[in-house]
């Protein structure tokens, strides 16, 4: 209290302006987390009152947890934060290749995030802090002093939804100003419990744009990234559902009704950006559920899409659908290889469950003609292999 | 970590494509803040081996605390959850008015966010969680099934900042289809430690704006929420300094460089949007510091603005500047006054800081002869005013 009446004070006199009710807040003097330019990285928190302080999170060593079925998983690994005199408690990792992390602390045994960070990212229903480590790897995650696109959430008229389904659209630096120019379009998707925010979000997808569009890397191009639930319009909170807590427990997720009502995107956006509406000039992406529903969209319209990317994707899903985009699917891949799209991208990681179903998936595709490219990263099922992906992605389209 | 096995388990049995990464956070089974339909709200954390645990917020009454230097501020009360055998603590607030409500858990000392909420605010650099109990007063702030216009985050040119500032624009429903169609504006702005995030997030902007518009209220408008601080161009995380911490200390908040910059946002806006360029069709308002801005930008620019909005403003900065824009401040507003504006619409709280200098405002304008409608409210420089205000202005405009 008395930090925060000195906080106040120094506020008031200085600074009469601010508003009443947020002086009072706010982490006070505790930078955390403290990222150093050698990649060192400190987390700190004022808590002279806890017992036990512990921070858990994608920088530490990954353990290994058995489910009482027997299943083995890694997950994060935690550790004790240390106390000092003053009640303060720290944890310093060494050094962190250059990446994004996310991270959590747990004060007396409840898991929250570090109140000196407001640099947060939810998944589905948890909210982890998150930082980055500059670097080659990282480079493409950072602001940088370049061209901005614009991203926007619009609604797009659905037949499922009175008043449309939310979309997030990129469009890149220049798309208001250079007013006769038309651009290429990516739809990308994202996975089961996500929304049409988590490309933006866990998977820095403006940031990823801005960067490669500005070095030359990547076309300037128009990205869609729609909510691909259909069983909600738009992500939570966002809804007249009010504010419930996130699930991943929706109905019809993979059974057909998404790719169903796909060609209502693709209208909307072609009659109101300017697009360059021909196969050759439009992609289709996305990881897990995202990835099935661009494999099933692009099998389901051979002569659509020029560009495919499966991130880590749900490959085997929907055989117990009646939907008819569900029927025929071998005849449908055999009409896709035939028409030959200019690159059909398979990205997954090693230590992935879906990593098997993946391998046979290349098998049939070996079967059938249709030429891919297979991308074998390290690690599971993870936002840093989604980001990655992205990344490597984006510049091989519409060349 | 048992309860988590088996959420793990029964998630991977039932939903195989959830992310890896996700499965084990999130708040299990606990549901808080519970808001039931008679207006009580029950909390609840699971933290058995936490040894007290408090909650604060907008929801309980108000305390008054004194500063070293003598001055007496209203903050939010906090009371103690109580803990049950299992482990889990509650508190329960039996009857609420109709309002959007922001809260903290206080963990053993530490103020964190409540882990079963992923709904959250952040004003400046401290991050509350945040509910709604229904009802008249907060209906405006309801996602409702009605049509929704699109909010943008685009890039306006700058002379500051070499690739531009950040604003959020918001088009009301229908603007993509109905092309021939063109809008008015209001210009909104932020206060200080803001950016151009505040009023759609901790504001309800767009909200407000498409429950008004859908009932007719509200003239269907084009709303500009530029980043005022002319020191950043646009909010924390998304400029090139990377994930510092957000602070209310920045320079030239009001010394007339925003005002002076202000013509490059009107003319961008002009340019890339449909709108109808005339004072008949052109608003500007703000908070505080914000408010300050549209006094100063609407007394410069006499003929461009026939809707002026004061909320809680900081009508007596920039006396000390040597900007042209803060030159003959008297003579500036005696023309304004000449201009007649449909409308100078001036609202406060009577606890506001600024409550006795708006007031010495209006006894200028009374002597000046600018007609103008003073609106007192209760309550102090809140976020939950400056949501009634904006409820209340957007009704006159443009009619």
């Amino acid at each position: 209290m008395k930090n925060s009446l000195l906080i106040l004070a120094a506020a008031i006199s200085g600074m009469p302006l601010a508003a009443q009710e947020t002086i009072w807040a706010g982490a006070g003097e505790i930078v955390s987390p403290d990222v150093t330019p050698d990649g060192s990285v400190t987390f700190r928190i004022n808590a002279p009152q806890a017992s036990k302080i512990e921070i858990t999170g994608t920088m530490m060593p990954q353990q290994e947890v058995t489910t009482p079925q027997g299943m083995t998983f890694k997950v994060a690994g935690k550790a004790d934060m240390l106390k000092d005199e003053n009640g303060v408690w720290t944890y310093t990792v060494p050094t962190l290749a250059p990446e994004l992390y996310t991270y959590n602390i747990i004060v007396d045994g409840v898991t929250v995030n570090d109140p000196s960070n407001v640099y947060r990212l939810r998944d589905i229903n948890s909210i982890t802090d998150f930082f980055i480590v500059p670097g080659e790897a990282s480079a493409p995650y950072m602001v940088n002093n370049i061209p901005h696109g614009t991203v926007a959430k619009v609604w797009c008229p659905s037949a499922q939804a009175d008043n449309g389904r939310r979309l997030t659209v990129y469009t890149p630096a220049g798309y208001e100003t250079d007013t006769s120019r038309r651009y290429p379009v990516l739809y990308l998707h994202h996975g089961m419990g996500g929304d049409e925010n988590a490309w933006t979000e866990l998977g820095r997808a403006s940031q990823i744009l801005d960067n490669l569009i500005a070095q030359g890397k990547a076309e300037p191009m128009i990205v869609v990234m729609p909510n691909g639930n259909i069983a909600m319009e738009a992500a939570p909170g966002e809804t007249s559902a009010g504010l419930k807590q996130p699930t991943t427990r929706l109905p019809h997720t993979m059974d057909g009704l998404y790719e169903e009502s796909f060609p209502e995107i693709q209208s909307f956006i072609d009659a109101n950006y300017r697009t360059i509406p021909d196969k050759a000039h439009r992609a289709i992406a996305g990881l897990s559920m995202g990835g099935y529903h661009s494999l099933n969209i692009s099998r389901n319209h051979p002569d659509d899409f020029g560009y495919i990317g499966l991130f880590s994707a749900a490959v085997d899903r929907g055989q117990n659908s009646t939907s008819p985009v569900n029927a025929d699917p071998d005849g449908k891949l055999r009409r896709l290889a035939q028409a030959k799209p200019a690159l059909y991208w398979i990205a997954i990681g090693n230590e992935d469950f879906l990593y098997d179903s993946n391998k046979e998936y290349l098998k049939k595709l070996d079967d059938i003609g249709l030429n891919y490219v297979f991308v074998e990263s390290d690690g599971g099922h993870i936002w840093k292999n989604w980001r990655t992906y992205l990344t490597q992605f984006l510049p091989l389209l519409f060349k």
